[in-house]
């Protein structure tokens, strides 16, 4: 994702601080990708009494996830930089980790999304230091709404992982 | 993505039957996020004077082989098997090839996503057989509207590639 | 419902084929009704923790079941056939059982509708052969679309009677 | 449909009065789901000039009946009593007649269907005083929207089956 | 909430009458104010593996309430008395007890909003009686419904808190 | 508006009952027709600053008013009688005055039209007792809320029509 | 209606040609509620196999003249003038005449209202020619659509009544 | 339609399969568009006393007749033909005849709708085996859904034409 | 389309006049629907690299044509006169040419086009002179419009065929 | 503004008398942008007991303005012209006056509206004459909505303005 | 609400910090529902000619708030700590005055709520820094967007206060 | 733009700061009107063969930076300033630049407008600095998403004026 003289967008922010704006947004990016297809692993393949309760909540959040995604990859082009291309790009810079086992019960799937999302909501709280250090307001707001939903799926998660 | 007892979901069709369509599926569903990713990739990284026009092609492309990937991941529970469960998993399933290039020209895009629908075209054909063999009529009629989709694609595409 | 002169709809389809394929489509219109009337029966009398979760469930199948049924009957008629008539109509022709059991359990209820829909695949499947036999493609499609609704329940129902 | 302990949901309303309005809504709903299947045998069947036209309006009046079933089924329920249970239970609680003959004339039609709407007027009429007597408002109010739908389909299939 | 001459509304019911209606009225806005505070207080700080399912429930169940008081509040004005004020006119109106505890189990949460729900049920059927007594039907109208909703909730929450 | 062997619609309503209940709602109708006139008469010709606020509830109101007609001339056709028929028909019937004056004051249209809903409230009233001796509850319950709606239009043109 | 200093809104058409369209236009309002009170006399007491056909027309054709009424009033006081007050005010502007016959048969009914349509059209274009001679545009333009409007009318009433 | 090289989509289909569908789907596409416009022609011409109902009816098929055109023409697109050009193109190929005749009676124009659909049908039927023999699996499965609608107008039209 | 006295439709029109604005709109309706394939024609068949933009600008510009023509052919029917009858009538009408080439560039595409729109921006303002002339004030208004759209298409057109 | 070869769109209408009624239409527009402009600094600056309702008829009013701005300005570019291109350019044409004023009460704020309304309504009228001369009909038929919209705002304003 | 082990939300946020920001926002939470009842109390009770401007106005500004609530309460107890519980606890911690007065003139009425959402401003700006401080971003954005609101009730109030 | 007594709104911001932020907003406002012209001015008066895709994409941005002005305007309303007035009091202010040549080429176009959004985006940023200083968060929070819109609007100029 190095930056490229070809794709430069003009920009009146200070290009390093830009270009730091764009890694910590372009690893945010590969998370949610990765959150949102182990979000969508569990809703396919969970089980057990509460399945349809959990199905809707799993695709809700997979929703939710889903929809901050070109917001991001469109804040670093319009901000001069490239962002991710490919599934292999992805897998480069996630730090969410896969989740490939044959068989995860309700309980561990809603207590590692809850982790998961803890982890996101601290990688956007660092960008949004990154991205007022540059001035990058507009990507600044964008976090706001986003550390919002992250701890929204975050308490749902926690709650419903808690014996009741 | 080997058969888990844990996770069967009871079918009449016959087990190894299911098992040899949603081999099929999961393959297509790997190859359907990979394709995703690469059309949002030159979404957000087209350039020159057909800019919008291409930015808004290559987003209702994506928009629609995203709408069908809940579906194809579906068909293969709905008949007893279990299907991909993350990045890694799409990285270890996908035939269409990445494209990490740092700059691609709005013709070779157009190019490329051509070529790979085309390929897709196949897959989702030989698909069909594999369903309507074992009888998977669900999995079988969803096909064929997923082939038409792609077939739209490519044929967008190689016209729009084309010397006017 | 034999066929009466007095109500014949002209069609190309040879008319014993058709009468077969109105006999198959009669029955799982019988079983249709059946299974709605239960399904509804369920929805009005389960109980417990899960209560919302099974009562809007049960809500959401019922109306997928009920949606088929006009389509059904119409596709008979159009195809030159009489269709069914009545609650007794019903009653002499289906072969789901109805359950009118003072108190049945929520894991109970579950499972005797998951088994329900698997025995509807079945006669679908069935069906669909008969259709195609006959050469009479428009039911045949409708059938892909019954077959994938019924499986998408039996899945449901399947997950979620199953232990956590 | 005898009260169970298992299913008594708590009410201040007399349990004594509570169970007499059930008897009563639990015989509506016998008459409604009759009405509403004869309703839809007519759509299907009839023929003449005038077919669109009367295909429409049974299609309209069988809509408006279904519409009512689910509402007395959980008033049922939700004053203390169990309801309908199945094609069979009907069958056994219906008083509007069957017609499985295998020709009915469109007048014809049109004429039973306004005498069984008169005579599920009757019986809501008798019901509103039953639930008024014990003093059950919520049902009371309801059948009142059930006995303005039942007088006007009497009144269109009235007028419609005079002579012009 | 005495009646002051510069807010009368001028009205063909017997003063004294209305009057009566009113102070049954208001009474009905204050306890359904104090029990939207709890089933929010409760959708809020609901926990454990219900908790999606509840804390929607609830989120439903305080949006029913919610529409009922405006209504109420206009009854009382539209026929010549003055209404609630402020959160200490309804502190000091409220019949229903407010729960301040740390922690409440979501099955006690469901049993106390039953318990809630069938006292105002209560009091809905008392203040019809007294409406009808003043022939206030556009209020005696208006409570019916009220009454099939807190009956609806009350069902909901006794055969959600039952053991399944 | 006597009654004519011609146009009887079958009812079990006793047909004295019946035809009282439709003098009432003939009259009603008449007023109802009279008030949307006078209603839109002083929509179009009210003056002052506070013209738009006005303009806009007398045809909120007229709305209102007009909304009801229809309803009403059925509740009469559905109950085995005939209803209004043309300009002279209402003019005949109308006991709420025409004012044709060439000039009123807002002040004096509020007025005017607070005292002819209050007019109509009564008129309501009895046409529900009316209703309620001959067991036409469809109508009755009608009637309910259109009495909530004219007594709604008298408060508001009162309050309007008080000095601040 | 005649004008009054009170009420004259500022225009700068011709003051004595506006008030010539005002009277035109206050003339077409009067033949526009006559109609619209007749065409709904149709609806309610129509009779005969054609009954929810016919019903439904009328319907629409007393919807469609209604909306224009409206219209017509406000282009009248845009233009400096005064309009219709009262129903007595249509009674003695009308020039289509009542009808209150006890029964009218459907096929007279078709031709009537297809005679008053073709009556208010020809009022119209004359309308039409006065707007256009005081060069008042806007209410010329909106007479073309109700002159189609009331053609439109005309000719599904003038093919119905006639022999098939 | 002979191919050009010039406009030749790229498809993974036999190049003379996919041209033998084209011909069957480019003939069909001659003939809705022919009975498109008898359609409308009977839709504008037709008279007597059920004038609307057959007027909207008519309108309701051709507008369903048309809903396919640009599929068709877009499937012989995507798979690599051409389609066609204009209003002499569709006279060369179609096979539906036109009817130019001053005065149609409506159930003439019934009747010869009726077998004009159920042509159509049989023409479908043998492109849908055209499209499997070539795995045009696409068009196939549109194909279904073009029966199924002509199926459906054949019926109306037959029911509507017989005697009462 | 000679007129027969079989399908006259009343109207005060002097019917000489109103049967010379029925040949001018039947050609224009003639020339309509031949624009109408020939924009779908190109849409189906324009290739090069503005494929999507100029394939998105002929579907809409065939559309706008297409929504004029129910509305021509009824504006003759409401004005006495016969319109036409099918694919050989328009044949028979056209004055805008076919074009069957096999291919044609994008850039003559436009403005052949261009070309078609602005001839028939001619006829239609003919036309209003002569629907004015007849004091057809229903079809000349319409032809406003029809004209706007014209010279609008004409413009789009023109300005996309132009060197940049 | 002057006519400029590289920008003529084709068109059928005298290119002097087409230049004429862009430069009718171009002042229009600059005036109903400066009315737009004065219209929203109202709705921003009122004050007084009338506040709100006077915010909202003005920016109501604004909105329609500005409604017409986009369809004026595309009327002079299909007829062959060029219309405004700058803030400076609508000073350099306006007619109506700015008003800067610090303080402007709403009663001023009205009364001024009224008359560029007014105002703006006599310019309009001029351009339909200067339209119709040149045979500009779709030009000529949109001021008549232009014209219908001023003299209501003019209306509205004139009664708001006046003296209760 | 002191901090219950049994209620944490994990979060990254200090925790002492997150109970600073908790405090703020419930205090907020508690003025917000206060000033919900005083501005519904005011809808009911207000008087005089401006009655519905006013009437709305106080409606759309207590809708306003309300929709605030939720989310108040709910970014607390995303953040680990609890929130409002009763009408009580609302009451002990409300800062914004009731006003039980039996009479409040429409002017005063206006006057004390635009000082109280002004006071309502202060406290919201307070919070902000709170919670920037704390880096709770969620929240920090959030009361922007309600200090927006409030603001803009402040300024509707303020200049509809004023004398005009 | 003076601050005037007359019109303050009280606001809890230091008044020196409040002006100052209002300065920066009221610059940005005249900026935000000049280049809704410009953008417009673009929009009509754009040619060549990319006309459709840039006519849109300007009419787009048009309407984005249009719906910015109201809410600019009203954030210097509600803290106590006053805002623009006049067509004369942009021109005033504004520092974009207009542009009044008789032809610009698509590309100058795009390469200009990509320049006055970009310098747009840099009075934001200054503005928005200014804003947290006076802890004006209302505006602070408006002015991220429109810096978010001039960094897309120039994003979308930049791609589309570069060499494909
Ligand atoms: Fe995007
Ligand atoms: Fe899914
Ligand atoms: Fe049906
Ligand atoms: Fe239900
Ligand atoms: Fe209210
Ligand atoms: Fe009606
Ligand atoms: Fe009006
Ligand atoms: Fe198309
Ligand atoms: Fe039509
Ligand atoms: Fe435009
Ligand atoms: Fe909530
Ligand atoms: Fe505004
Ligand atoms: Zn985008
Ligand atoms: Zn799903
Ligand atoms: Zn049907
Ligand atoms: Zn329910
Ligand atoms: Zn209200
Ligand atoms: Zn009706
Ligand atoms: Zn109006
Ligand atoms: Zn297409
Ligand atoms: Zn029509
Ligand atoms: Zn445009
Ligand atoms: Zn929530
Ligand atoms: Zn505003």
């Amino acid at each position: 994702m190095a930056d490229t003289a070809a794709l430069d967008t003009p920009t009146d922010i200070n290009s390093n601080a830009a270009k730091t704006v764009a890694q910590a947004l372009n690893g945010i990016l590969a998370d949610s990708f990765t959150l949102y297809l182990k979000t969508k692993n569990f809703h396919w393949h969970v089980s057990g009494p509460h399945f349809r309760d959990y199905h809707l909540m799993l695709d809700e959040q997979a929703g939710a996830i889903l929809a901050t995604t070109d917001v991001i990859a469109e804040r670093v082009r319009k901000t001069g930089n490239t962002t991710l291309r490919s599934i292999g790009d992805i897998a480069r810079h996630q730090t969410i980790k896969d989740n490939d086992a044959e068989f995860v019960s309700a309980e561990d799937m809603l207590k590692e999304l809850r982790d998961d999302n803890l982890k996101l909501v601290e990688k956007l709280r660092e960008a949004k230091d990154i991205a007022d250090e540059a001035k990058d307001y507009g990507s600044s707001a964008e976090i706001d709404g986003w550390i919002d939903g992250a701890e929204e799926r975050a308490w749902f998660l926690f709650e419903t992982a808690r014996k009741g």
